[in-house]
């Protein structure tokens, strides 16, 4: 049979397990990175390596015949992505990706682009972070994802933690934010850029935990210039695949890049079932150089809310299905093969419609009763 | 990690390829009986055996631990299905399939309840074919699909044929049909059903070509008593899973029953894109015995093709991407992972809006340019 071009994914997480959706639908074959046996994408993907991305030979191994190599996370190192560079197209590559990795060389660039973030400057220790000014945020510039390496500070003893796994760090103005937006763009080699709608997201405890879609009473015109930064970002970074821009909408009607992801993103999971080609599948595209899909919303609505793990011991999340999908024939349910920990993404919910109030309940409804949030006498 | 029940696939065809996508989005594993390697489903479900179906051992190896069986083909020896139904749920069980593999058997069964079918006689030879009348369509009561196993007969010696392999040989009066639909029903084995809008589909050469959903111009009594029918069947012939019911709607008004399928269906794949949940996640909830999806349409139209190898070798179907999608960027393209080769069923577009001309035109163009019909003039 003649084959269509393997795609190589470094990582065994949820979006690479929801990357395999389109690429079984448009018949690309994936080989995937796992971490270990059994890892959510692992359960979906037969072509497979279990071993360590940071190891440049288990690279090789795993990308030897692959036309392209994406990526479920943002961790793999700079240096062994340039080494694969010679042997397959990286996308994004390298010089793309460590504006992703890196927040400090994020904000110089995003900085020299003139592109709105919060004041910003790298700090050596705590009596910097003071002379920068607080309260402040400090941020580890690496390493850091949904709410790990973050600290909100308020006097100089909060800012110590930040410092003691001595990656360097960043200190940050508290931005006085209405609340947080994201506009995900899918750029492909060619240049050819589709943007998604720009979104509300709600975090709780750095987590996203909500999204609506499209961002309810956004100024039309901030919306346009929210994705045409999105745009530009992605152009002069040079991003292949998926871009997604967490932005602060201010209390005085601007908009501040918060942070970047270059990837499939929790804000897109929405597109699943609300748009009409979801960002798995214009990621897998735009790898590819393929011609995006329409990003365009099919619904007036489209509600995502995350599942995570709760406090409560609940079983298997299985068991949630009987009264899910009972109560909500319209309810789409999207789930990790996760087990169950407190705090740990374990899924999301959509759920699309004209009636924003109705799309709320029904997918908060449906996310807390798989948490095992609810009682009987809830339903 | 607490698991979910697991699901037994027979058959590594594209339909049990297109379930592994709810599957997976749904995080109910999947175990699959390939008939090779490699084959469409086998590309994208991990955990598989390869063997022969109609090995009793083979079966019972493929569902140990499985909570449920179900098929992508009507195949299994009924004996090796009573048999499986002694260890785990069989779904549709073997009192219902039979009905789906033997056409004798479905029209006696459909004649006892009176639903409306063409005129029909089990004949033993050429003689009992001319006794019941011709021209008539000749069938073989078992093995047939796509149009292999029927003929339509003029003159005694065009029956020969039929009585070639020694399986027991129908007669069925040639119906004066203004077309065809089909309706699909899913049944849980609670009993919950969801009815799917009835469809116009067009074939050639005995397979299915076009559908659009739902059927243009049809009288609103005829598609709820066809909904019905098709509630009926299901429901007295206890089918678990989908039923699929091909219909005739006669020259002068009346729907008899052509066909009957007990997996998802070909006229059934524009509900991957066009309705709230597709047939394939209807499918698996239903054989889980879960509570069924909206079976609604999202769109107005929605109009599927298949692609089908045609005569001119081609190349790989991959290389119809680039224009196909530059082209239109709200098509969708399902293809199975399968070699071109003449006739064969190798994928299948859809294409939905506001304007059917519309639909046909993107949808038709689509599939023509990856079967390799367009010259580069016709773009």
């Amino acid at each position: 049979m003649p084959e269509a071009p393997v795609v190589a994914v470094i990582g065994g997480g949820q979006l690479a397990r929801m990357l395999a959706e389109p690429a079984a639908a448009m018949a690309v074959p994936l080989r995937l990175l796992a971490e270990a046996e059994g890892v959510s994408a692992a359960q979906v993907v037969p072509d497979q390596v279990v071993g360590d991305y940071a190891d440049l030979d288990t690279l090789r191994v795993v990308t030897h015949g692959c036309a392209v190599v994406t990526f479920d996370h943002e961790h793999v190192p700079t240096e062994h992505l340039r080494a694969l560079e010679r042997d397959l197209a990286v996308r994004p590559g390298p010089e793309a990706l460590v504006h992703a990795q890196d927040k400090a060389v994020m904000r110089r660039r995003l900085g020299e682009l003139g592109v709105p973030c919060p004041r910003n400057a790298v700090v050596a220790d705590v009596e910097a972070v003071v002379a920068f000014g607080l309260p402040c945020v400090v941020k580890t510039t690496r390493g850091g994802y949904d709410g790990k390496g973050v600290w909100f500070v308020e006097t100089p003893e909060d800012c110590a933690p930040a410092f003691e796994s001595g990656v360097p760090v960043l200190a940050e103005e508290r931005v006085p934010f209405r609340r947080e937006l994201s506009a995900i763009v899918a750029r492909s080699p060619s240049g050819q850029v589709a943007a998604y709608p720009v979104v509300a997201t709600t975090q709780l405890d750095g987590i996203c935990h909500e999204v609506v879609a499209p961002a309810p009473d956004l100024d039309p015109g901030l919306a346009v210039q929210a994705q045409r930064l999105a745009m530009r970002v992605a152009a002069e970074l040079g991003v292949t695949g998926l871009l997604a821009v967490e932005l602060f909408e201010t209390t005085d009607g601007r908009i501040l890049v918060n942070e970047l992801a270059m990837r499939p993103h929790n804000t897109g999971h929405w597109t699943q079932d609300g748009a009409v080609t979801s960002q798995f599948e214009n990621h897998l595209r735009a790898v590819l150089d393929l011609p995006l899909g329409a990003p365009d919303a099919r619904e007036r609505w489209t509600v995502m809310v995350n599942i995570l793990g709760g406090a409560a011991e609940t079983g298997r999340l299985y068991d949630g299905y009987p009264h899910a999908l009972a109560r909500d024939p319209r309810l789409r349910v999207h789930l990790y093969g996760k087990g169950l920990r407190p705090g740990r993404k374990v899924g999301h919910v959509n759920a699309y419609g004209d009636d924003l109030e109705d799309c709320l309940e029904r997918a908060r409804h449906a996310a807390a009763w798989f948490r095992g949030d609810l009682g009987e006498e809830s339903q």
